[in-house]
């Protein structure tokens, strides 16, 4: 029986009423939402507003309109930047960012908008100040992951954010590593763009993610189509959802969504992140033990999300990987996890890390079987073994 | 009990075995293709490998890496035209796109691209010495729908497609309502670009899709971001899928799709497709036969998609639909079907059409209620009871 601990990358598994969310859907609200007057099409837009209102109370979003869904972050992320910048506009932005940031951002460089990548502390933590220095040339955009998925590393978002606000500088964040795990309000924080996928702590399946737009922004679309009204205009609708949503939506996918964070209102969301920082201090505090680790990211003790990252004395990351699942069954994800900035940060460039994702359905004994085995390939003798 | 025959808009039911291979995938293959070499990740990534290749079997497509997955045709189609086309690119369209294709290309001409809409005549079939005619000023790309959303007209892209090919001119297919239906072949045609929903005739959930990239071009990409792959390039790889597939795909969506299309292998397209065509043949001459019906579209006997519009005198579309719903249970789409030029060319603008599209599990008796509930609404003495 395979431990799964890569939930940074995908949570599984999901709840079963995610599974049985999606089936239904399918079987019972098969039509297009938005898409004809008749039933099976009300069905299914039925479907997607609920989706859309039960992602706006979890999140704090006053007008569930504001809410656009996309098929996961990066498409969520791509839309705002792509969306928002004009040449000549600057973003501030941090080294702990992952590809799916950053690679927009190069991408926007060569069309004239300015990027500076304000570096982190070995922690992963963005110093405040140092954020406000960058951000004193006139600033379009603050653009910032709040948890990253290499380190676990939390950003001081609740001091960031109102700062920009009070700035004039919007603000966008890649919640990719956080939204399901540590609380996030729209409302509280004043965020004008949040993007997040919809198959990581929200326990939906691949495929969905939504973009929140503050109502102060009007984002040019990345998809141009079919909305289901105003056919006659060439251009898209101004209104939201539908400006930002060409062409028919993941039903099926949306109906899981809603049942994912349905099931995280059910369980409460303290007492799951409660549950998850125990794991995750148990592993930090299991692997400070074994000889030759070394950690990464926030001292123990710290808020950090779901995400460890490690490496062992004189055996590359690929190779614990590698031995982890061969010999004991466990299954992590090794590398750079699409976030190279962040491993010069942290100091793990170029060999990455060995990351150990834990998430809801994690059992503590599964955490002990890795930290075993961790200290059992960090043990001289057991190396022999090596074929 | 009700009646869909709205499958033009997405395809309803789906094959039992859609919906259980869409569980089976989410149940056990939950992990993260692509993103890491644990069991989990592998498993999903042999589910999108074994997609990717069963479409490129149905289609004729020599390299599988040529197929790009995307969020559903509306995605391929705008991924197509804004990853190839650059300001002063003339495009040659049709008077007979849906807003998918249209809405892109009038963005793109705020960008300085050309583009010159052909009118069709009011059978909705483009001429091809016409479209010749356009192609002669200097033309990068034929953007053409293989089949109507609104009257079913089938393009005739055997002739036009060789002969862009021989003259120069790229060449981008919408195959949103023919794929599946009707015999397509990339290897036959030779067409450049093909994009294709993957829930309406292929059968699978929505959510999916994919746009066929020929070998000799070379898109930038819609989309930037991880891909699990050369992590330390801030560029998007060159290989395709990659360069064209940032983000997670939606693996249990795909895993549907290809249930899907393996089911209209088991069944036999050709055979699929002659049922089809006798369903649309019946409900052609059944219409034809009520007083006061106006259809549109290729005369019957001429090849056509499985859709049908028509009019009823003296009854707007909209209450036609409404009325077919709350009095026989049978749902139709009504309106403009997002390609209000179409409308103009079959000569239903504005009020729009009653679109009648069966699909593979639609059965002869239906049909049968639908022209009747048809003639009813047609004969004056049953209008009286309109409350």
């Amino acid at each position: 029986m395979s431990i799964y601990l890569d939930n940074a990358a995908t949570s599984f598994p999901k709840p079963e009423s995610v599974y049985r969310a999606v089936e239904r859907a399918m079987r019972h609200a098969g039509g297009n939402p938005g898409r004809g007057g008749h039933r099976f099409s009300l069905d299914a837009g039925r479907e997607v507003l609920e989706t859309r209102e039960t992602l706006a109370r979890f999140f704090a979003v006053e007008d569930a309109a504001r809410i656009v869904f996309t098929s996961g972050a990066t498409e969520g992320i791509n839309l705002a930047l792509f969306g928002l910048l004009q040449p000549g506009d600057r973003v501030v932005t941090t080294s702990m960012e992952h590809n799916a940031l950053m690679r927009p951002l190069y991408a926007l460089q060569q069309r004239g908008i300015e990027v500076e990548q304000v570096v982190t502390g070995r922690d992963g933590i963005v110093d405040v100040s140092e954020l406000q220095r960058a951000c004193r040339v006139p600033t379009r955009l603050l653009a910032i992951g709040h948890c990253s998925n290499v380190s676990g590393s939390i950003q001081p978002l609740e001091t960031i954010i109102p700062w920009c606000r009070d700035h004039g500088i919007l603000t966008l964040v890649d919640a990719a590593q956080s939204a399901g795990h540590l609380p996030l309000s729209v409302a509280r924080l004043g965020v004008h763009l949040l993007a997040v996928p919809g198959h990581k702590g929200l326990l939906g399946p691949a495929g969905t993610g939504f973009l929140y737009v503050d109502p102060e922004l009007r984002l040019e679309p990345l998809l141009y189509g079919g909305t289901g009204i105003n056919s006659t205009m060439r251009t898209m609708p101004e209104d939201l959802p539908e400006r930002l949503e060409a062409g028919t939506l993941n039903v099926p996918g949306l109906a899981g969504l809603r049942a994912g964070v349905e099931y995280l209102q059910q369980q409460g969301p303290e007492r799951l992140e409660a549950r998850l920082n125990e794991l995750v201090d148990r592993l930090l505090a299991g692997l400070e033990a074994v000889p030759g680790v070394t950690l990464y990211g926030p001292a123990r003790g710290e808020r950090r999300g779901n995400v460890v990252s490690f490496n062992l004395d004189g055996m590359d990351a690929a190779e614990v990987g590698y031995r982890l699942e061969q010999q004991f069954g466990i299954c992590v994800r090794v590398g750079l996890h699409c976030a190279p900035d962040a491993h010069r940060s942290l100091g793990s460039f170029p060999g990455g890390t060995v990351r150990v994702s834990p998430g809801i359905f994690t059992r503590p004994e599964q955490v002990e079987k890795l930290l075993t085995a961790v200290a059992l390939l960090g043990d001289p003798s057991a190396r022999n073994d090596k074929e």
